[in-house]
Parts: C-alpha cells; structure tokens; sequence
C-alpha cells in the first residue's frame, strides 16, 4: 500500500477533535470482544485439525468427535455455572458464585460496564475451550470417550473457573499483584497440569514404550492437517490476546491492541526460527511436528505478556519458547509420558516460562508473585484433576482396551472411520 | 482476561456522553456488513470441506469444482438479476425489478441508506451462496456438472431472489407479519427444497438401496475435513446470523449482535450435545458426522430468531434441532431419498422447526403466520425447482452414466482424481 | 436480511450529524489495519494448503514446513530491516533507511499517522510473507530447504523492501504516477520473477519433461487441499485488497474498502466462470486445479486497481486473468519451466496484466508509465533474485540430488512423512 498522503494529520486535526463519546467506546469495546471471540472460536477448529493431524488414522474420527464435543460442552458449563464462578463477587477470595449467567436484554442501552454482557461471556468461554481442548492432544489414541467427556465437564464448569476467579476475577492473586495478562498460566497451563494428571493415570499408548526403554514412534497420519491446525491457532491468538486488553475505544487502547498482534506474531515466529535452527544442529532434519509446536510454544510464551515487551524481548520470549518444546519433547519420552500431540511442553512447560519471565519486560510484575502463582495453579489443578481422573477411572474406568486400542477408536467409540479409504489394508 | 476495572464506567461519564453521529453509524453498520460478509463468504470453504469430506474420494475432486463453481456464479447472478430482483421496488409483492446493481461511487458520501450499498449486496450475495451449497451436498456423487451449474444459475438468479423478496425484500409475507431474522426459512429451507426437488428427480446413487429394503452405507473419504467444514460453517454463522442486525451504530445494536452471537453459539453446542447423548441411548456408538449435522441443524434452528430467545429457550430451540437430525437421517433412508450429506434434515427440517418455534421466544410472530410462510416457500421452491429440474432432464440429462457414476465423476467431469496416491488399487 | 426500516435515514439524521473526530477515525483505521491484518495472515495458511495439495505426498512435510518457515522469517527480516527500507525517507528515490523498526510506545496516544504503528508495520509485514509464498509453490518438489530459506531471508528483508520503496514508499516510481493500489506487481510479480528466476536456475523436477518435448504430468496428492487453501486465499484477499484503501474512519473510505470488497470477490468469480468456459470448450473437461488458479488469477488481475472498475469492467479484468491461467499454463511446459502450483500465470502473468489495464477504469493512469513500472520491478527483481540464486547454487547447492528426490524430500529434508500410513507402498 502506498504510504498514507502527508495531509492526514491536517485533515484529522481539523476534525472536532474530542475523545470517542461513552457511547462510541462501548460499540468499539463489544466489537473487540466479537472479534476476539470469533478469533479464538476458530481455535478450536486449530485444535481439532492439529490433532487430528498427529493421531494415527485409526483414531481420526474419535479426535474430531472429541474436539467438537468439547467445545460444545465447553460453552454449555460456562453460562450454566462457569462465568459466575469465575467472575461474580469473588472479591478477592477463592472463588465465585454459583448460577447461570444471563445476558444483557434484547435491545439493551446500559452503559455501566463499557461493553455488552454477551460479547464479554462469548469471548470468556472461547478460553475455558482452549484449556479442555489441551487435555484432549494429549490424551489422544487410548482414553475411553465418555469419561473424557466428563472430565471436560467438570474443568470447564468447575476447575478452569475456580482457578480463574483468583486472578482475573479478582480473587486472592490479583490482589497479590500476579500478572497473567492472556493467561499464559490460567489458561495453557492449566490445561497442560490437567492433561498431565490424566497421561500420569492413563499410562501410555501400548507398544509406545519399550521395556528396554526405547520409545517407538507413532507418527501423525496428515502433517497437512497439522499444519493448518498450527495456523489457524495462530490466526486465532491474534483475538486471545490482542481482545485480553479488553478495550479499544480509545487512541491508547487501540494502540496496544496493534502492539499486541505485531509481538504475538514476532515471538511465533521467533519460536518457529529457533526450533529449526536448533533442529539442525542437533539431529540435521527439521521435523516438521517439531517446528508446529516451536510455534505455539512462542505464542503460548508471549502470552502472559504480550504487550510490555520491546521487539527485541518479544523475539527471546518467544525463541526460549520454541527451544523448551525442542529441549523437553524427549525429556517426557524419557520419563514415560505419552503425550501424543506434544501439548505438555507447548503449552504447560512454555506457559510457566511465559508466566515466569513477565518481570523480564513489566516492571510492576515481581518474580516472587509469578511464581508463587505458577504454583497455586499448579497444585490445585493437578490436585483436582488428579481426583477427577481418579473417580472416573474407579468408577467407570478411562482407557480403552487393550483391543480396542489396536483396532482403533474410530471404530470402538465412533462406528465411523475416519479415511475408509485410504488406509492400508 | 482480568475484569474491567470498576473506573470504567467513571471515566466514561467523563467522556462527552452522546449518541454515535450519523457518520459513525454509518461506518459501524457497514464495517458490520463487511465483518459478516466475509465471515459468511468463508461458508463456501465450510460447505466445500464438509462436502469434500462426506463423498467417496473418487467424487472428491468433482465436490471441490462445484463448490467453488457454485459460489463464483452465485454472485455474478446475484450482480445481474439477483439483487434488484429481491430488494428493488417490491412493495409489497411478489418480485423486485430486473437488471443489474451497481455500487455508490468512488468516495460515495451519501448517508441516506445508513451503510454503503456494496457492503450491502456483499452481504446479501453471500447468503444466496449458501443455499446454493446445500443443493451440492445432497445431489453429490452422480449428478453431471453442466446441468448443476445450470440449476445453481437459476437458483442464485431468480428462484432465491424472487422468494426473499416476499419477506426480506418487503414483500407480501413481511406485510402479513412473517419472522424470519437470519433465513432459517429464507436461505436453508430453500436450499434444502431446491436440494430435495432434485434428489426425488435424479434418484439414489447405484446401489445405495437394496430391492429388499437394504440401506448399503457409503462412507465420506474423510472425516477430519468434514470437521474442518462444520467448524468453519459454525464460525460463518456468527457472521450470518450477528450480521442479520443490520446495525451496529448503537448501544443497542451492538447489544443485540452480541447476545446473536452467544445464542448462536449455545443453539449449536446444545445440538451436539443432544445428538450425542441421543446417539448413545440408540446405537451405543456415537457417529462423528451425526454429530457434524448435530451442530448444523442447531445453528439452523436458531437463524430464523436468533435475538429474542433467553437461553433456556436457545439451548432448548438447538437441542430439538440436533433430535432432529438423529431421527430424520433414517427416515430420508426409508423413502429411498438419497442426500449425501444429509443436507436436507440439517438445513430444511431444522429450517421449518426453527421458523416454526419463533413465536416461542418472539411474541410480535404467530404461529399461523410462521406456518403460511413455511409453506408458501415450500410449495414455491419445490414447484419451481422440479420444473427446472425437470427441464434440464429432458433437455440434457442430468444424471452421470452408470460406468461414469462407478469411475467417479473426477475423472468422468474433472480429468484429476482427488487423491491419485491414496486410494486402494 | 430484512431491508432497513425507512426510519433509519431519519434517525440517523436526527443524530449530531458530525464527521467523525480524529481520534475515532485514528481506532477505526487501525482497525482496518487490523482486521486486514490478519486476513493476510490467513493468506500464508492458505498457500501452505495450495501448495501441500499440489505436491505430491511425499513431499507434503517439506512444503508444509517451509510454508511456516517463509512466514516466520518474513515477520522477522521485515523488523529487522524491511520495514524501514521500504519507507523510511526514501523521498522520491531507490531506497529506504537500513535498521530495525519500532512500535508506538504502550499507550501511546500521538495522533500523527491517523493509526498505530504497529499495526500498519502488520498489515505491511504479511505482505511481504505473500510475496515468499508465491516462490515456495513454483520451486516445490527439488529445492533443497536450507537455500530457500536463505532466498526468503534476501527477498523478505532487501528485495521486495527495496522495490517496494519504489512505489508505495514514495519513491522514484511513485512520484512518475505509477499505479498499484494493492501490489499485482509490488507483492504478486515480485514475487513471480523471483520463483521464475529460481525455476530457471533449478531446472526442472526429473522426468517432468521427456527429451521428445513430452510432458509427464505430476497431479497434487489433495484436491480438496488445494481448493481449501484458494479459498482460504480469496478469503484473505479482502484483506489483502479491502485494506488498501489504508483508512475507514469517514464514509467515503468506508464506501470504497465496500466497493473493493465486491469487486474483488466478483473479479475472483468471474476468473473461475472463464476458466471453466474455456476449459469446456478446449478440453471437455474442467480441470479442478486449473479453475482453482482461474480464482487466482481473477484475485491477481484486479489488485492493482480494485477500486476503481465499475462491476462491468472488473468481470473483464478478473475474466482475462483466468484465461491467461489456461492459456499460459501449458505455455511454460513448452518453455520447460516447471512451475509446480502455476504460481507463474497466476502471480507474474496475471500480475503483469492487472497492473496494465489500470488506466483502463482508472482515469489517473497511464499506460505508459504502468509498462515502466512493470520493466522496473521485472527487471530489478529477476536480476537480484538470479544473482541471489546464483550465489546459493554455487556456494552449496541449491537442488535436492536426484536419489533425495525420488524418495522425496519429506524424508531427506524433515525425516517426517506428510501422511505415512496413505501412500501405495
């Protein structure tokens, strides 16, 4: 595009110059939360491609059905108790109220909050989502359907929300001064601590581990759809964190908003250059999984503080990001966790690094309140996941068997295979 | 996020507090058609996808040619006759006027209509597309590509525009009181009567009923892309649907676009959610691209009053609409109607059921005239379709040869196969 | 959608009828950025699924990678030095300033620019990424990774930026009254001379084309790939286009990004109806790759002056691109070239055209000085980009060897397959 003519500036100023009216900034407040909602909505169509990428065929039409399923049951707990418990009168405690949540009135012209009640609910439950969709990489090929849509149900409707109420609802850690901007940690990472729990419980995929230890590779079945998985969740990060300023009805605001998008892609990409460059030094081929979640490990790093940062910060933020991802992928094979989509690093590992390093570029963040929030999440959300998987493995039991397993899930849970026709004999 | 802090509201009491100037409005209704339109435009690649997925890989490359076919001649159509037939001097009628638009000039500045006139025909122009797409889906794998596109010119050109202009171009259904917000009845149910007309007239794929009453599956080549279609329809909704409001220039519109867009959301997530649930109570296993029309048919169901609904009765009107799907798929198998897809329960009996219910949260809508509507673009559409249907049979033919139908229509129609590496020998 | 109720002109009317002040015109512009923005970046996802639909399977992980990659580094050499050598005090000369770029600070509030910094540097920076996109498809199949990387490296951060300063940074060209509103030859030609300069230098794919002129076709291994990724390309292109206008914040911009929108999707429908006329009549069949890079070229041709063609002179410039596709597409097999994707007639050929038939609707324009521009940016790119090949072929090759390219570069180069469990043994 040509640059704009010298003559704005002169034209602009002749125009009334006042601040948008009350009015104008609500409109334009609601229309970053719609946006941003949409944006992040996507994500989970980036999940369910990324997934479905890197399963083996045999459970492509299980993950599919898992991703929409989730999403689905995702928005029905946050208006049935999820919002209210993350954000009515939590007034610096432990958690929120219990109820529904209700939207503005048809037609509605109150001013109070600065934005529309439904426009803020829709873009809060695109990121209780993204935490379950986490859970659902990482457990992929062996966790029985049912239980695992269970398990959704209680961290989207209970433990996301809880966890949530005590930073951004203004609970107990937003009074310590916990800085979590986009939720680097109440969001990724507590997605990660919760898949965690359930790989720990779950054990791996039969024949992922050797007794010798040796680990045997189970490659994904489409790199294409991986690929269109990672960027679609990048498109969709421009709205999880560029719509967390919450505002832009005003010069500054809309300004941050643009210094949001152009670090969130810097510290992606950065994450991206580092996992090859890395890649080549130690194994000469780049896989291409590797490089995906170098990617998303550089957005999820940014992601607690996405707006302080310089370039020059953003591009280490991010470039640290995409090394952890390369550093800790054998580290999980090593320990015996089968995390079949690599969610753990990206987005448990790389999402304390983020929360961690806030101070790096945000002066009002300190390092001890950081990690003493890191913590927090930490402990009770892999404590209560730990219940949850717990009783539903005593209860109903969470792994599909071992025949089950080897037929595939598509066929054990879904009836449907996901490429009839494709797959060798 | 973080809650917005309680100095909002004060700070904008500060702000001089008046309404949007005219000029503003105009800006936000038309940046509100431009945001939608291209959301909806993007259910071209939704319908393309779900399409491509749900047929046999030998008919994958013919399904990616129509949908990208139907969709450029939707709007060259809806240019030359299509919009003035459906907004132009309809009065009260039956029919606009013939002739093509053209667009406000280069720097236009007339406020009169309250948003430019292209965003408007951009808007309108995509809708039309998306009932052209369900006529695709169902007519897939054996119908001839000359005699489809033919049939999606007259679709897109007068049967879709003549039949909105009875109610959304003021004509005589809107002056009986006729409510139909986003097209529910208006785009989805004339998609799926256009769609039926032709599936009784070209008959089932070879073999995919018995003599003996015998319903022979034949599975979708891949289920992943038929997730990614759905998923990006989910996401066109909120544009379709949110931008139904046609305003966004106050307080009060933007209110109303987000409620649209929660009540979109939930009416599709209850919509999975029932046909899971429905579909472990029936068959035990739970049919991924079930579960693909679940969230379809609930997004359905809500378009014709997507605003008024409270919650409740959202996830009840989206609940009902995935029921729908679960019960009508076999019935269709039953009459020997073969709808690839299963584009007709999705888009035309959750199309009557959400038109049908508006009344239910609406109370300016009568069941009575809910009904009159549903049936005159019933009897309307059919009628129109088997004619043309008709005409184009017995001037050209428009069912695939048998040898053609066994090859696939790739190679018969489009010379390339879909996935020439893929498939079994 | 119903038509707007006759109220509104008066409501609005009743409303302070103000042009809006500079501070709402500042948001509303970097919102278009923003929006824009990441419309672009959607773009680089979609060449990614072109690409990896149009190669053959076992060179899918290869494309899918140096698609992430190409973007990534864009993003980055466009901070570090492209920005400021397109823009920075070129005044009417060759080129900008050298050094990174920097973004407006947090909260920043200055009003100068009418937008963000940051977002404009956005909307910029995924430009560049399309321009790298385009090389990535033509040199597909035999390039080795580590030599594209480095081309995009030169191209993303000296080439395209130096060129660009040309016209939209207010060079030389600028001040001769050349006309490329949205960048057919800036972005799309740049980027076509530097994939045909490459495709020259690196030969063609062995066995593409046999010593008795026979051409031995390679069909792409996803149909519905590609056709996903050309509408995820046209999808983007109303960002690409629609931003262009660089604001939105009075009518009479908001009235053209409006016209730019229409016009663009309907040049776009009207290079698919071409094709697929052509291909009739030539060919009985209708090749779905070709009709996907028809779309293309449609897009291509009207993006150097999408504003001004009134709809009947863009059906003509979008239709002439399509049928440049169809003729020059078996044009380059006679010159040997072996362009993968048909990113040479799409980019280059229907580039050359858009930008010459500008005057054509756009009074401002000459012939003349569009033909210099278009031998400017021809002849400075292929220079450059020869030389930059050059260097890299002989300093460490730039072809895969011939044993890496027959098992295919998805094993020499990533170690990964792009679908292991699909391909004939």
């Amino acid at each position: 595009m040509m640059m704009v003519a010298p003559g704005f500036a002169q034209e602009a100023a002749e125009a009334a110059s006042t601040a948008p009216s009350a009015e104008v900034q609500y409109i334009f407040n609601t229309l970053l939360f719609l946006i941003g909602g949409f944006l992040v909505m996507w994500m989970a169509a980036g999940f369910a491609m990324l997934e479905a990428g890197l399963v083996r065929s045999k459970n492509v039409s299980m993950q599919s059905l898992k991703n929409i399923a989730l999403y689905s049951i995702a928005g029905l707990m946050y208006w049935i108790v999820g919002y209210n418990l993350m954000y009515a009168n939590v007034d610096g405690g432990f958690i929120g109220s219990f109820g529904p949540y209700s939207f503005d009135p048809v037609g509605g012209d109150a001013l109070d909050t600065g934005y529309s009640t439904a426009s803020d609910w829709f873009f809060q439950m695109v990121f209780v989502a993204t935490a379950a969709s986490i859970v659902s990489g990482t457990l992929a090929e062996r966790i029985k359907l049912w239980p695992f849509l269970i398990f959704v149900v209680v961290l989207t409707g209970f433990i996301y929300p809880i966890a949530g109420s005590w930073q951004w609802g203004g609970g107990w850690l937003s009074e310590m001064g916990f800085s979590d901007f986009a939720g680097s940690t109440l969001v990724h990472s507590v997605g990660g601590w919760a898949a965690l729990a359930g790989a720990i419980l779950l054990g791996a995929r039969t024949g992922k581990f050797g007794a010798d230890g040796s680990v045997h590779p189970m490659p994904g079945s489409s790199i294409p759809l991986a690929t269109l998985g990672t960027f679609i969740l990048w498109l969709g990060w421009f709205g999880f964190n560029g719509a967390s300023q919450l505002a832009m009805g005003t010069i500054s605001d809309v300004t941050d908003v643009s210094r949001i998008f152009a670090n969130t892609n810097l510290a992606a990409a950065s994450g991206v250059v580092t996992t090859i460059v890395l890649l080549q030094i130690l194994y000469k081929k780049i896989d291409t999984t590797m490089v995906l979640n170098g990617a998303l490990a550089g957005l999820v790093s940014i992601t607690a503080e996405p707006l302080a940062p310089s370039i020059w910060q953003t591009v280490i933020i991010g470039g640290i990001g995409g090394a952890i991802v390369v550093f800790t992928v054998p580290l999980l094979d090593k320990l015996k966790i089968d995390d079949v989509v690599g969610a753990i690093p990206v987005h448990l590992f790389a999402g304390i690094w983020g929360t961690l390093i806030v101070p790096f570029s945000n002066g009002d963040a300190s390092y001890g309140v950081q990690l003493i929030g890191i913590l927090a999440y930490g402990v009770f959300t892999l404590v209560a996941s730990f219940v949850v998987w717990f009783i539903l493995k005593a209860a109903m039991g969470i792994r599909a068997s071992e025949e089950e397993e080897m037929m595939g899930l598509d066929m054990s849970e879904t009836g449907v295979e996901g490429y009839p026709e494709f797959t060798r004999g």
